[in-house]
């Protein structure tokens, strides 16, 4: 049964009650249209009142993606909806980089990689099992496919740890004798770059052609709203109202993604004036805030799949964003860098490289045992605390 | 049956031949009032002597606590038994660390907190698992319950990194420009250690109420004394005389941690002489030999419990005698600094930072799967060994 | 059924068809004499044939090698098989290491160590789950005995970490107060050795005497030839011609080793001309052309073994190998350095020491469920790739 308060107890029908509840959420998509006014109107420009609004805004478009994500998960599985969910939740963080990228900031490019990767591994894994662990006191999910998705983020730490370390040992040669040039240090990320790309899409392959039963097919498990007695988080309809058509649910998933990347971009403008003003740093702000806004899609449909007990769904949401960041977005940006001129390569600062080695190692041992519950999820959460503290202390170096 | 010599074997009554056996242990106990005389009596003074009396003086103490404990685990479940030897056994190191605290040591603070992290889970975990394994051919524990400290060492030695990376970094920008300054690194580990405390008083609530079945309870195992046909140790009388009250078991819990603590003091004063004498640096002293002192008792009692395959209680000693000294004990020791008004930070010098991450890494993938054998001690003390060389062969960088 | 082409497809016995294929593999022992005329009459002298003639020379003598230790395997149990196997692949690399220590050619020597663990653990154990994989959904593989090997391979991971740790931490005191020298470097080693090398003895009493059955003994497992339905890759007669003795499959074994590590030697020589004309670094032959034709006769056993679905020979060879070149052959060579007059210390450099514990943490995590597919091979061959392009573009330090 949904939650219900006093105003709806009256009503005995409850379709009928959350005909009056859902639109109490969509009602803050008034804020969608006042944040693009905002934004393109010269007489309105406030950017402290952009940002508040849009993150008004960003939380019923996230709420319909996450309802499109569920619906169609019925027909692909749950890992493929997973993958589906963060491939859409990245296309807004792959527009904003591009954007970086073409006026040659490669230090955003790479701060905001690292800030995804470890935004969506501890935040966004710690929260979703926080948030289960407290319905449910243990959630299991399945390890195998928890396990590849680990391997392939360790796979990516040591892409991201190999350029810092040749930079580190071939200073030590002079120039003259083969040293460390910049130029050297793209010819080694090109390749490095082509490794991960291949890895990637031969991972593809096996999830969804050779492996695909275990990460979930349409007959390995029953429709995902079967289960009636459920509580919903943000009042779905899908109980109600039966499921939607693939073609109804693409196109909602379509259009709340196209809006999330919109005011994502709006946001991220709007936090480059808050940072002056609050006197944080730039990779603070790469780092934690823009990783913590740009995901906040696949934030909100992984922890209310977690509350809903589908981890399957809430961890290759996670996690398979993270993948997808560091094996496709990270190889996609450096291609890019040279059409743009302004070649890229992947050496990481040394703070980059053990936050994001150190929340890898976390969740593969938290993901090991194929079981979840609340602690876990502080665990995971005091090391995002730990890491955004480092970040926060931390100069910038790049002046 | 127990184990009984031959002046004892004409002896019919179990009970009376232990009467005999368990005396010849506790006459250790008059090394106590001898080492007391000692520390005391100007005229005695000979630290050399007082070294030999107090190791010999701590065997007999350490005995009556995991016997102590034991009892208490039968009331409390194995998993709040460990805890409850783990607290007072850091109740020792606790009171020396203040000590030096209050004179403005902190490098020695930090070495033995170093000392005591990697002894509890290389040394006194590889002796439990040696001695256990020479017994029993496979020894089984609690996954989840190894799983979840294992992660919280591992958060613990992100925690140690974070400081280290922080200096390292930060140094190479300008103090004019934001660089490293000894304030800001304190002014970023007191964040840490706030997130360290919250971290394990959540931890404590997981472990005691929410998941409190995990870790045993009264109700989930038989009492710890029903194997009436398993080898004793130390002659324990348990299986003869019944068992001993809550009342009984606490006060003789608290005296002999008392002792213990004192002994441990006494130990540790007559170090310092030996350690000029014998050549020892300073970082040695305090990461191994202070540390193997200080705990003794979790040591006799892990090793004790691991010899009478309960081996869930043997490595809640253990490790969880590691994490509460890197969650608990080293946060609160920051926060007293400030009271003391010479504020510590958490900088750990490298070798220390990887001392304590090798020793994690290890223990983790050794406890992962539930099962320990000897080889696996061997494995933890051959860990050990190669640190300890490290140590004896490093010089004093503090001078 | 043997994999048969058109000309044989008309044989009805199998066991003549066999007759038909083997030859054909083993026409290529032809090239061993050319091998050794081209090596030794002065007037063929032409380095890059004998490289060529090596390579095709090696290939059926390491199948002999395959097929008589898969034929021991039947007596020995798969654990013991696959030790044996790598005592014979490592019995060639442990001559030439020998070698190049007698002309103190130290870096030479660590490089080949370094080379042999990555080239066992990531490209033989990478190749093998994509082969097996390749053929099988799913590979499954006794997770105790792959979690001892791994566990053992971090703490050689830990021993070639702390003399580098040692160095730079050494290096920041003066030396008349005890700072870093060459002959402290040596000091620290020599003990180092010492404990991997009983700690490699105390295994082998675990693997062959305390815990044999972990291993696979003759009993606990059927004849490894009883799968008469299965596809052979190169057309063992086993299932033909019934099993050999151990004496036959002793000496094929004995006999194969010899002339591989012959061949294997002018292949090392050879390869230095092909260094110089083809312009790779010494680091990058040493770590990686070296390795690759130094495990050859590993590599094809463990992937024939993997194709069979005997994967726990195939991980025993693969980590095995690994392992016995970090406990057993690396403290051999470092003890024979003092034979030799030129000490040899365990400083690698720092991407070397990077390159082992990656390759040694993913090998860790993808053995951890003791199940393999194909994608982890890739996973594992994406990791050796970029180590591989890091040590391509690394300039050599050691000028």
């Amino acid at each position: 049964m949904p939650a219900t308060d006093g105003s709806n107890a009256t009503h005995s029908k409850p379709g009928r009650s959350r005909k009056w509840l859902r639109p109490r959420l969509d009602w803050l998509l008034i804020f969608v249209p006042i944040a693009i006014a905002l934004r393109f109107v010269p007489a309105l420009e406030n950017p402290t009142a952009l940002f508040i609004v849009s993150c008004l805004a960003i939380i019923p478009l996230a709420g319909w993606m996450g309802r499109a994500t569920e619906h169609l998960a019925e027909y692909l599985g749950q890992g493929v909806g997973g993958l589906l969910n963060a491939t859409f939740g990245n296309a807004a963080e792959l527009i904003i980089a591009l954007f970086a990228l073409s006026r040659g900031l490669t230090g955003v490019v790479k701060a905001s990689i690292t800030g995804s990767i470890i935004g969506n591994v501890l935040l966004v894994l710690g929260l979703s099992f926080l948030t289960g662990g407290l319905k449910f006191s243990t959630q299991k999910f399945n390890r195998t496919a928890a396990s590849i998705s680990a391997t392939a983020l360790t796979l990516a730490a040591i892409a991201l740890i190999i350029p810092t370390v040749f930079h580190q040992a071939a200073a030590q040669v002079p120039v003259e004798l083969g040293g460390w040039t910049p130029t050297k240090e793209q010819a080694l990320s090109l390749p490095i770059a082509v490794v991960l790309f291949l890895t990637y899409a031969l991972m593809m392959i096996f999830t969804l052609v050779t492996h695909r039963e275990l990460f979930g097919g349409p007959d390995s498990h029953g429709p995902a709203c079967d289960a009636g007695a459920e509580l919903t988080l943000m009042e779905t309809e899908a109980g109600a109202h039966g499921s939607w058509s693939i073609r109804k649910s693409l196109t909602i998933l379509l259009v709340a993604t196209a809006f999330v990347a919109l005011i994502s971009e709006f946001l991220v403008g709007a936090i480059e004036h808050a940072r002056q003003t609050m006197g944080l740093t730039e990779v603070f702000v790469g780092v934690i805030v823009v990783a913590i806004v740009g995901n906040a899609a696949e934030h909100s449909s992984a922890v209310l799949m977690a509350y809903r007990n589908k981890m399957d769904i809430s961890i290759s949401i996670a996690i398979g964003s993270s993948l997808q960041i560091a094996l496709f977005v990270a190889p996609l940006l450096l291609f890019a860098s040279y059409l743009f001129g302004t070649p890229m390569d992947f050496e990481f600062t040394v703070p980059e490289v053990v936050a994001v080695v150190a929340a890898i190692i976390i969740v593969e041992q938290i993901s090991g045992d194929g079981e979840s519950n609340w602690v876990e999820g502080i665990q995971l959460l005091s090391v995002y605390a730990i890491l955004a503290i480092l970040f926060y202390f931390l100069p910038d170096v790049h002046h």
